[in-house]
């Protein structure tokens, strides 16, 4: 072990990658675009597959379109320690979110052929399917695909799915096979850049992920009784606004009581008729919970439930809510985390305890698997933008972690 | 005088001239679309021009088009007494609003004229132009048309102003000479229907309008930071729709706590990026606020400013304000609501003072001669609906009241 823990990976390596790939599909403004099954992702899946061959891993591409890469382990039958994450990115989309996690993959690979190096466990390098929209290919392998529903799958470039996976080498018809187990993938673990400012604004090196975070959505629409904004006096008024407003802030307070600091937004509001001189006489508004606990998501949306009726009485308005999106929290394996805050401590990387409240590939591997993430900072929190910006070195850092983790997880499976 | 008190209109004449009038623009559905200087609108003011013939009076039109009928006086060179509203309707309009107080106008004419009686002063019955949109008719006669500003009055259905006005025989290089003053109009009286539900839920036949109040318009921008509704912790946001629900509660707050009992309203609100996923990042939305006081209007806007500042720092949000449409209250004058009040007293019925919470001819009237509203109850409070319904005996009780108004302030002016 003393000899292993001083591996280091090859940053200057590394970032030049993530450079390279950035040019992949980047605009003039800065921002990437490189949807799923473009000819953009077909290019950097090209690049990517020659990285992981040169690092000493065998390819090969499964029926979700997953690009696979393997480096063999001692015990090249024992189930695989898997790392990986996507290079699709969102229409404008940064450098980082996806392409980091893979890259760092390839490059703790590298680093252990580079020393002549393999742990007793194989190593899979996966690179998912279209994250950024339908998630089929984490899906695939965890076999949570919706067979019967292919239309849940359409790219929003148009054309089939199915057309779209023979595209990168993959079929429909066979996704099944790309279903996977905890007999032959005994633990994943992802890193990922932060997509906030949670990081950044503790000087936290790294963040241990607990989990991802579950997530219940709500589409309520309030009706009241449109009327004239001069003529009807306040106590006369059904006002669908003022039902909404305190919603609004109803949702705020549910957050912000809970121990285990949830978050909850009403990201979406609109009102009818929307004129400066007619009392608004319909608001239709959407709510997102996320939180790690399925018992904290169920007391968010009780509470809610209660407070709805309340707001409906005292404005005299009709409430009416239907169930939207709602995802399974996936907790990191605890086993996972603790090696990583180990690694960390070992490594001199400051690091701290977080949920991720974005989803991820690994949220669905989580589902089949023992799960964890790794997190590097991502200045002023921004992603989903060519701004997205993490220094080089702290993607080194967040790389050599990976790379300890994996060493240390290969003793431990 | 006790003469004078026996007379009565003749109710079933008047609501037979309300009913053909409704049928003039009416669609399938029953609402009213008669816009100003439309064929209907046309249509509408022949016929108005024949039953102001038939009671007895001359007819003119001044060059905002304003249908002006003459009942002469004993002496003749007295300022006029006046009365009278409009014809024209929103675009799904019902059969009262305006026309009650034109009709019940020319009844009352009629009234005297089959009693074989004229008042001291001269009458007029006035019908003025375009109430529902510029309000062009009622200007032009208060001297308040902005000349150099023809875009202002541009009618909806297109077109410019010069040349409808010549389609209803008036003219805009003329408009000036459509100006009155107080020594030829010596007071003017306005029955209109409430378009609220006051005077239903009170129980009560008549309001004597105490005037019509005035209105504040606020715009106000709200600029938080847009963001990640699931990666962003709750005590990193600068939600704006937080901050624009605050600002809406708050405006409800302002109304509720000033003893005039002000109307209050936020109509308008807009969200951006108004995703269920991302935090809002900008809200806009205008607030309305009306009293008959311009020192209430002036402690609402002087509260809403603090308000919005102390919302500002709360939320760490940046919020931008801009003056809107602002309207001077006009009061009524007293004698005028006195003897409203006197004569529902001797016609015994029953009534109640009231502010007039929307815009009305008489607004602009009362800015240059003495000015009084009689309202009469809306079904429901609803207006601006082809389901707008005063009963034919609360139209008969308003036009009783209007004629013995009249009657009265002859002898007092």
């Amino acid at each position: 072990m003393a000899v292993l823990t001083r591996l280091a990976v090859n940053g200057d390596r590394l970032n030049a990658n993530i450079d390279r790939l950035a040019k992949v599909g980047r605009r003039d403004n800065g921002d990437i675009c490189r949807l799923a099954f473009t000819p953009e992702d077909l290019q950097a899946r090209y690049l990517v597959q020659q990285w992981m061959m040169e690092a000493g891993m065998t390819v090969r591409t499964d029926a979700a379109g997953n690009l696979i890469g393997r480096y063999p382990g001692k015990i090249d039958s024992l189930p695989v320690l898997a790392t990986g994450s996507h290079i699709d990115t969102v229409p404008s989309g940064g450098p980082y979110d996806g392409v980091l996690g893979v890259l760092a993959g390839i490059e703790a690979v590298r680093t252990l052929r580079d020393a002549q190096q393999q742990l007793t466990h194989p190593i899979e390098v996966i690179v998912f399917t279209d994250e950024e929209s339908s998630m089929i290919g984490c899906q695939a392998i965890a076999g949570t695909v919706l067979f019967d529903q292919p239309e849940k799958y359409q790219p929003k470039i148009g054309g089939s799915i199915q057309a779209h996976l023979e595209t990168i080498g993959g079929s429909w018809e066979n996704l099944a096979t790309a279903k996977r187990t905890r007999q032959d993938i005994a633990a994943f673990v992802e890193l990922h850049v932060e997509q906030g400012a949670v990081l950044e604004q503790s000087g936290k090196a790294i963040g241990v992920v607990q989990g991802v975070v579950g997530m219940c959505r709500r589409s309520i629409t309030i009706t009241g009784q449109p009327n004239h904004a001069g003529t009807t006096p306040m106590n006369m008024r059904q006002d669908a606004l003022v039902a909404a407003a305190q919603v609004v802030l109803a949702v705020r307070e549910i957050a912000l009581s809970l121990p285990s600091q949830p978050v909850a937004t009403v990201g979406y509001l609109k009102v009818a008729p929307n004129a400066v001189n007619i009392v608004p006489g319909t608001v239709e508004l959407e709510v997102d919970m996320r939180d790690l606990s399925n018992q904290c998501l169920d007391e968010m949306v009780d509470r809610l439930d209660q407070e709805l009726k309340t707001i409906a009485f005292s404005t005299h308005t009709h409430i009416d809510q239907a169930i939207g999106l709602c995802v399974e929290p996936t907790p990191a394996a605890h086993l996972i985390q603790q090696t990583i805050a180990e690694v960390c401590q070992e490594l001199g990387l400051s690091h701290c305890s977080m949920p991720s409240r974005a989803g991820h590939d690994a949220m669905e591997m989580g589902r089949f698997t023992d799960m964890g993430m790794i997190f590097v900072p991502s200045q002023n929190g921004l992603s989903h933008s060519g701004q997205e910006y993490t220094s080089p070195e702290q993607c080194t850092q967040g790389a050599d972690a990976l790379l300890h983790t994996l060493m240390r997880l290969d003793t431990l499976y």
